[in-house]
C-alpha cells in the first residue's frame, strides 16, 4: 500500500467521496454481499458498542427493561395500523420460503417492531397496575435501500427501539419526551454532537404516529442528519392490537403507546459532525483507541521504546484511559502517525530513543491549534484523562460554533434558499405540506424540526402567503 | 389468577411438560407469532444479558474484536462449501422479495456466517502479519425448527459465533480448544453446570468441520443437552472463499479457520440443570435478582416495612447485590412468596412488623436444608455476597453430584441400555456411524462426546464386534 492510497478526497472538492472513502479506508465498514447491507469491522463495531453502552446504561437508569422480540413477523400483522403499512409496504424485504417449502403467510423481516411487540403488550397488559409498561430492544433491522450510504443508509442497520404502553396521552407524552431528552444528551455528551431537539412537521412524521420528534445535527456539509426519533402513537397501534387496561375505577381503557430509536446511523453522524480531510476525528468518549503510542527506532532502540511504550500503555489503562500501542516496525513512524489521524486516535504520542532518554513522550493532540508538546511519561496517566475531556470539549464547542455560524434567522426568501445551499434556515412556515414540497423542489431543503427552544414565528410563511404555523420557526436544510 | 394456575406439572410427572409451563409461567418467554419464534421478556433476557457480559468479557480478554457481518446472505454463498450446504438447506429461510420486487438471486437469512465471514476474510487477509485474525459476532440466526421448544430449539435464535483464521494446524487447534475452555469455565462458574468437554465423534460433526468439540451438560431428566461448540474446520472454507496469505518465506498459503458459538439454548440447561417442581432455581451469577425483598403488613405497618425495604434494598445495591423489593400489596405474602419460588430467586428475605421491630428479616434460600433464619438488617449486605456465592457452590455440587449419579461406567450391553434411560453410558464404541444409528434405533441414545479427560477404552465396543476407536470411552445419552 502507497502512501497515496491512505488519502481521502478532500471535503470541499466532494464531500460525498470523502465520506465514502473515509468509511473504508479508516476500516470502519465494508460493503456487505446483499444490496446495500455493510460489514461492521472491529474498528466500526467497537464506536457502536460504546454508544450502546452509554445509551442502555441511560434507558436501564429511566426504568426501561430490555426484551428481544422476533425477527420475522407475519405479513398480515403490518396491514393492521394503515398507515404504518402504507409507510414501509415498499421497504419490505420479504421471507416466502422456509424450511424447504412455501410459507402459507409470507414473514417479513422486520423493518420496526411497532406491531409484534403491540401483539404481546396485548397479552402482557390487563391492568393499570400494569402500567406503564417500559420495553426496549437492541435488534438488527431491514428497510430495502435503493440508494445505499453506510451507517447512513443500509438495507439492515442496528438499533435500540423502546416501545411503551401508558394509562393516558400525559404519561406517553411525558415517556416521549424522557426518550428525546435521552438522545439529545448522548449525542452532545458523547458523541459531542450539539443536536437540536425539535417536533417534525406533520408531513415528516413516522408511519402511525401521532407527533413525531427528531434530534437533528448539522453536518460539515451544512446539510441535517435526523440522528434520533421519539413517537406518541397515541391510540392508534393500541386499537390496531386491542392494548386495553382496567382503569382503577374498573373501566376498561386503550393505552397510549410510545416507540423511540436510534441506530448505527448516529456513526455516520459522528463522522460527518467532526471529520476533516485528514479523516476521521473521534470524541474521546466514544474512540476505541483514546490514546495510541507509536514507539520509534530501529534494533535494539525500538526495542526499548516498543518496551516503554508498553509499560506506559498499561499504566493509562489502569488510569481509565483505553491506550494502544502501535509497534508495526515494518512501517515508518510517520505513515503510521497518518494512520492514526486517519482513524481519528484524539490524542497521539511518539515515544523515540530522544524521548525516551528524558523520560518523556511528544504528544499530539488530533486537532486544535497546540501543535506537539512533550509530557513526561510519569505524569501521563494523571494528566491525559483531563486532556482528554478537554478534547471532547473542545470538539462541542467547535461544532456548536459551526453549526450556529451555518443558520441563519431570516424572512426572507431570497436569503432563505442563500441559507439552505451551505446551512440551515429558520423560518416561519404555514405548515402546508404542498408549500414544503415546493421548497423542497426549488431548494432541495426540507423542514427538519420545530425547535423545542426555538425563536417565535412571524405571522407569514417565509415562502407563500399563508399565515405561519407551529408559533415558532421551523428549521429548513438539505438532509440526509 | 388463582393459586393453582401458577403451579407446574410435577418434573416425574412429565419433564417436558414442567418445562413448557415453567417459561411462560415465570415469564421468561412467550411465543412468538411465526412459527417456532420466541419473545424473550424482560426476566429472560436479563439472564441472557448476564450470560453475554461474562462471555463477552472472557472473549474480550483473549484478544478478540467484536464485528458485525450481514443477516441476508446471497445463496451461492451457502453451496461453495459442499458439506456446510447439505447440512443447512432444510432449515433455511429464504428472502426471495425485497423492495418491491423478486429479487434476481435469493438472500438466505443467515443460519450461521462462516460464508459471508469467509469472503470478508479473504478480503481482509493478505500477509502472515494479518494473522491470527480473532472475530467475534452476537447475532441473531434463523433455523427452521419443525419441532420447536423455547430456548432449545427456535426458529430464531441469539448467539455470539467466533470466526478466526491462523497460519497453521497448531495455532487454529489452539484457537479451538481456547473457545472450548471459555465455554467450559462459563458454563461451570456462571451457570453452575458441570459440562463435559469433549470431542464429537465423526458423525456428530458441524457441516464443513474437520473436527467439533463440545461441552454437554445433565439434564435432571438424565438427558443430555449441548451447550455449545467449537469447530476446527481446516482449510475447507478458506479453499471455498479464497483465504490465503503470504508467508513469512514468502509463499501463498492457504489459512485454518475456527468458528465457535454459544447460544440462548444455555438458559434452557440452566433451567433443566436447576429447576425443581417448585420452579426455576437460578444461580446467583445469573439471577436478574439476586435477593428479593417481601415487606409485609397492611396500611400503616405495610407503609413502614416497605420503606425498610427499599433502604435494605438500597444497601444491598451498594454492596453489588442484584436486590429488588416486591411491594405488591393487593396480594398476599404467600402468593408473593411462591412467586418467587418459581421465578427462581436465589435468597428470599421477608420482612414483617415483626421482625422490623428486631432490626431483622426472615432469610430464605430457594434450595437447602437451612429452613429460615433471621438475619440482621445492619448484617444484610455484609453477609449476603458470600451466601450468594455459598448458594452458587451448592448449586454446582449439587448438579455434579446428579451428574454423577446417573452416569454408568459400562462394558455390558443391558447395563448399557438400563443406563441411558436415565442418564449417560460411559462405553467404548467402534466409531462406525451404522453402529451409532443402530444404538439410536434401539435406545434413543447418541454418542455425546468423547471427554476430553475421560477414561480409557477396552478393546471392544459396547454394541458390535468392532474394536474400540478414540482410546477413550463415549459417553452415550439420550440429548436435546
Ligand atoms: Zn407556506
Ligand atoms: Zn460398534
Amino acid at each position: 500500500m502507497t502512501r497515496d492510497d491512505r488519502g481521502v478526497t478532500p471535503q470541499g472538492e466532494d464531500f460525498s467521496a470523502w465520506y465514502n472513502e473515509l468509511v473504508t479506508k479508516a476500516q470502519l465498514v465494508d460493503r456487505g454481499p446483499a444490496k446495500g447491507t455493510m460489514v461492521i469491522r472491529p474498528y466500526g463495531y467497537r464506536l457502536w458498542e460504546l454508544l450502546q453502552s452509554e445509551l442502555d446504561r441511560r434507558i436501564k437508569d429511566t426504568g426501561h427493561d430490555n426484551a428481544y422480540f422476533p425477527l420475522l413477523i407475519p405479513e398480515s400483522y403490518l396491514s393492521r395500523e394503515a398507515e404504518h403499512v402504507e409507510g414501509f409496504s415498499p421497504e419490505l424485504a420479504v421471507v416466502t420460503h422456509a424450511g424447504g417449502k412455501e410459507l402459507e403467510e409470507p414473514l417479513i423481516v422486520r423493518p420496526t417492531s411497532e406491531t409484534v411487540v403491540g401483539e404481546m403488550m396485548a397479552k402482557w397488559i390487563s391492568s393499570h397496575r400494569d402500567l406503564p409498561l417500559l420495553l426496549n430492544q437492541w435488534a438488527n433491522v431491514v428497510r430495502w435501500e435503493l440508494r445505499p450510504r453506510m451507517f447512513l443508509r443500509t438495507t439492515e442497520f442496528l438499533w435500540q427501539e423502546g416501545h411503551t404502553a401508558h394509562a393516558d396521552e400525559a404519561d406517553a407524552m411525558r415517556e416521549t419526551m424522557l426518550a428525546l431528552d435521552m438522545y439529545t444528551e448522548v449525542a452532545r455528551d458523547i458523541a459531542a454532537i450539539p443536536v437540536v431537539p425539535g417536533e417534525k412537521t406533520p408531513g415528516e412524521r413516522f408511519a402511525g404516529a401521532k407527533g413525531t420528534f427528531t434530534i437533528e445535527g448539522m453536518m460539515r456539509d451544512g446539510k441535517a442528519l435526523q440522528a434520533g426519533t421519539s413517537h406518541y402513537m397515541g391510540t392508534n397501534f393500541a386499537k390496531a392490537f386491542d392494548i386495553r387496561y382496567t382503569s382503577a375505577a374498573g373501566r376498561l381503557e386503550l393505552c397510549h403507546t410510545t416507540s423511540w430509536g436510534m441506530s448505527t446511523r448516529m456513526i455516520g453522524g459522528v463522522i460527518m459532525t467532526h471529520g476533516d480531510d485528514k479523516g476521521l476525528v473521534l470524541p474521546p468518549r466514544l474512540a476505541p483507541y483514546q490514546v495510541v503510542i507509536v514507539p520509534i527506532g530501529r534494533g535494539e532502540q525500538g526495542a526499548r521504546t516498543s518496551e516503554a511504550a508498553r509499560e506506559l500503555a498499561g499504566r493509562l489503562r489502569s488510569a481509565g484511559v483505553r491506550a494502544h500501542v502501535d509497534d508495526r516496525d515494518q512501517l515508518s513512524p510517520g505513515f503510521r502517525f497518518n494512520d492514526w489521524e486517519l482513524r481519528g486516535v484524539p490524542i497521539r504520542l511518539e515515544l523515540g530513543p530522544r524521548e525516551l532518554e528524558t523520560g518523556s513522550a511528544l504528544m499530539a493532540r488530533r486537532l486544535g491549534e497546540e501543535g506537539k508538546q512533550a509530557i513526561t511519561l510519569a505524569d501521563a496517566p494523571r494528566l491525559l484523562p483531563g486532556i482528554l475531556d478537554d478534547f471532547q470539549d473542545f470538539l462541542l464547542r467547535r461544532a456548536t460554533e459551526f453549526r450556529d455560524a451555518h443558520t441563519t434567522v431570516t424572512d426572507s426568501w431570497d436569503a432563505f434558499a442563500t441559507a439552505v445551499a451551505s446551512g440551515w434556515a429558520l423560518a416561519s412556515h404555514c405548515g402546508d405540506p404542498a408549500c414544503e414540497a415546493d421548497i423542497k423542489a426549488k431548494t432541495a431543503a426540507t423542514p427538519r424540526c420545530v425547535p423545542l427552544d426555538g425563536p417565535p414565528a412571524t405571522s407569514t410563511c417565509v415562502h407563500c402567503d399563508g399565515g405561519a404555523a407551529y408559533g415558532k420557526r421551523v428549521i429548513f436544510g438539505r438532509a440526509y
